[in-house]
């Protein structure tokens, strides 16, 4: 009998564990579920057969070496730093590993001893990175698959967004879905990419100027920033040759003009610790990176510095911030950075019945001799609740099915990998589309503009 | 016989050097000039009796510590993190030592022992820190001496700049006259200050566009931004209580709007490495942070993300320094930063005949019961040559007259010490004063604006 062990049982595995679960009873495995917390990890399995929910401190290595040596594959859901410890115990007893996060380069390092071991240690295997990886790679295989093709350009942005519901009535069209604090952080360093055969670089104080509209069939217009790195992907997706490479992240139109206010303020930096922060109010925090003036007040400061007027929309979103009014902020000490995200909480933390939205878009162009092909790829994921999130389904499903593919032997690579190659990437996104986590494709010949 | 130990022959040292053979030769002290070049360290004391050259290496501890056992003061005039290592021999031998380098931690955690034997390790006793602290100190001082005073603002600024006949002809009236690299870096992080009682921030993208215009009497006007932080020298000035303080940079105006381009591009970024530096060109260079576009000029893509008009006074500070034109930048790798410094010294290099000017203003603005009273003071000092320029002059004098005061007991102050107390600072303005180094004065009512 096989047996699956997911350490971590916070919000982000529900859909994960259901999985497992329903797998897990179909084939006859069995299924461990460990967290700090046996509570939430019993509440996760309640009512359920064949399941055991058991309380793990991360820093007992006895007994996560017991859980390790007992089961045939462990999804590590801990905080990324910690899944090189675990990787050595998954190595020691011999055992396959799966998360994701991005490879380190300690978990690199364990690549050697893992192929001589026959096992496979799948990271990055979630959305993104993970789901990215695979429906981008599946195309570009297929163009490549005939040798007339060259792939010109890749394009792929991905949002963590809300449903049409539940951004209606919010200027921004936006809560916090994931870590706040990364939301906070996007872009911070210099953005790379290659367009046309070119580096370009774009400075943080002008990335979310630079954006790009995109049009997703059946829900409408979003706008796209880069993100930080894309030029990495070159190796990973095998592109060297490639003339225009570019990731990015979605938002709905008007977000990034508004956010690019907080930086434009300087109100995302997060090198130093603030003032007098246990007395300041929100309009204070907003002030303290204006001119001083006896008289003229914030809104007009802010607005000149911005060079917008009092009534557009900037000034609304941030009107709906509550960011000029006199409430503390409620804090004791903070960067900017840490300030903002305590501020934004108040207005973009998700409510019981509100629901969020991933979307996910790929745009790949090539030749085949003299004419221009385009296949443009969508992924829109909705989520049904509160635990059921759009985000939990599109971080625990691939997750989950993975550990199922390689239990069955569908999944033969070996050694620390990403989900970029055939073998990994094809079981996995079958089994999704039966799950209902399906790209729409639209193949086309672009026209000159 | 007293005897002089200057470590460090280089360019700037040459007035320091004069200054002290002189002083030794009229009070019948000793002088030795110790460098790694023993050429350029003769070259700089030809011809003059009582004085010696010996070649030093800093590695050679051995060397290092006769020549020290051997003086009664040294100057260190080495690389800011080596001054730790010459201050510990100071301290083994009981000698007393004088540097122009901000007071690291390491410094600092000598001062008990330096206490103990009665020594006086000064630091910031060059130009900017060093006679701005003299200066500052000196009216703060004087205005603090009347109890009905109260110090509401102080506000300082200095440049290294070129004198009036160097900077004709010039678009940006600037050339390198000092470290090329602390001016490219110039300001990166965040602006820290104190205006009317509220701190305040500025962010590095936006700092080189808040600058404060200054007429200079009999030297024209000058435009000032602001220094990274300002609010450590609440605590070094004893200024607590004080509603503003500010510490700026003195440019001829139009500079800091057209150095703002390189800011808004990103090309003053320091922190990652640009691909295809080898066949990069000053073009390329800035094409690299522009939007790609098959047919665009260079000149009107960045005119366009300036919001500037091609006829503007930025890009023809652009263009002056040949940034559009398809010169090899000269360089095989390296940072925008890095590039950046290369191709502005190919016209920022100071000519043999080049003369350089420093100029320092200070203002102060106290009440007295319920009257408003101002102090601006300015000192402008020119170089007479490519050797004893403003900045050799204004750096060198203050630490040569620093050993003298201290030779002569005429400085007790001991530890280790910054010259902000009267002791120090009274006796050097004074001799510096009588070498031509002198403030202007100038006391009014200010008026409402």
């Amino acid at each position: 009998m096989k047996s699956i062990l997911v350490i971590g049982a916070g919000r982000s595995s529900t859909v994960l564990i259901d999985y497992l679960i329903d797998c897990c009873n179909k084939k006859g495995w069995s299924f461990i579920l460990a967290d700090l917390d046996l509570k939430l990890a019993q509440s996760k399995v309640a009512g359920k057969e064949s399941v055991q929910a058991v309380q793990l401190d991360l820093s007992d290595k006895k007994k996560l070496s017991e859980l390790i040596s007992a089961s045939d594959i462990v999804i590590s859901m801990v905080p990324a730093h910690m899944h090189v410890m675990v990787a050595s115990i998954c190595l020691e007893y011999s055992k396959n590993l799966i998360t994701a996060s991005y490879v380190s380069d300690e978990m690199m390092a364990f690549d050697e001893k893992v192929k001589e071991k026959g096992l496979i240690f799948l990271n990055e295997c979630g959305l993104d990175p993970g789901l990215d990886h695979m429906s981008a790679m599946k195309v570009i295989d297929e163009i490549k698959s005939d040798s007339k093709n060259e792939l010109t350009a890749f394009e792929t942005f991905t949002g963590g967004l809300l449903s049409e519901d539940t951004e209606r009535n919010n200027p921004w069209k936006y809560k916090f879905t994931w870590n706040p604090r990364n939301v906070v952080m996007a872009g911070t360093g210099t953005v790379k990419f290659i367009q046309e055969g070119k580096y370009k670089f774009i400075p943080y104080h002008r990335l979310f100027r630079r954006t790009e509209i995109i049009e997703v069939p059946d829900h409408g217009y979003f706008e796209g920033y880069a993100n930080r790195d894309s030029l990495k992907y070159l190796d990973i997706y095998g592109l060297r040759d490639i003339k225009t490479l570019y990731r990015g992240t979605l938002r709905r139109p008007g977000f990034c003009r508004a956010w690019d206010a907080f930086v434009q303020l300087g109100a995302t930096d997060d090198s130093y610790q603030m003032e007098g922060v246990e007395k300041m109010t929100h309009r204070e925090f907003i002030n303290s990176f204006l001119a001083y003036n006896p008289t003229d007040s914030v809104e007009l400061k802010l607005a000149h510095y911005l060079r917008i007027d009092l009534d557009s929309e900037v000034m609304h979103k941030f009107k709906w911030l509550d960011m000029f009014q006199d409430t503390p902020v409620g804090l004791q000490k903070g960067t900017p950075a840490q300030i903002l995200e305590h501020i934004l909480k108040k207005k973009w933390t998700m409510d019981q019945d509100d629901n969020d939205r991933i979307v996910m878009v790929h745009k790949f162009r090539y030749t085949a001799g003299n004419t221009d092909h385009g296949i443009d790829s969508f992924m829109v994921i909705e989520g049904d609740d509160s635990e059921r999130t759009a985000m939990a389904k599109t971080v625990g499903l691939p997750l989950g099915i993975a550990a199922e593919m390689i239990l069955e032997g569908k999944i033969k690579s070996k050694g620390v990998v990403r989900p970029v190659k055939k073998d990994v990437y094809l079981p996995i996104l079958g089994q999704l589309e039966n799950m209902g986590v399906v790209f729409k494709e639209y193949k086309f010949q672009p026209q000159e503009n």
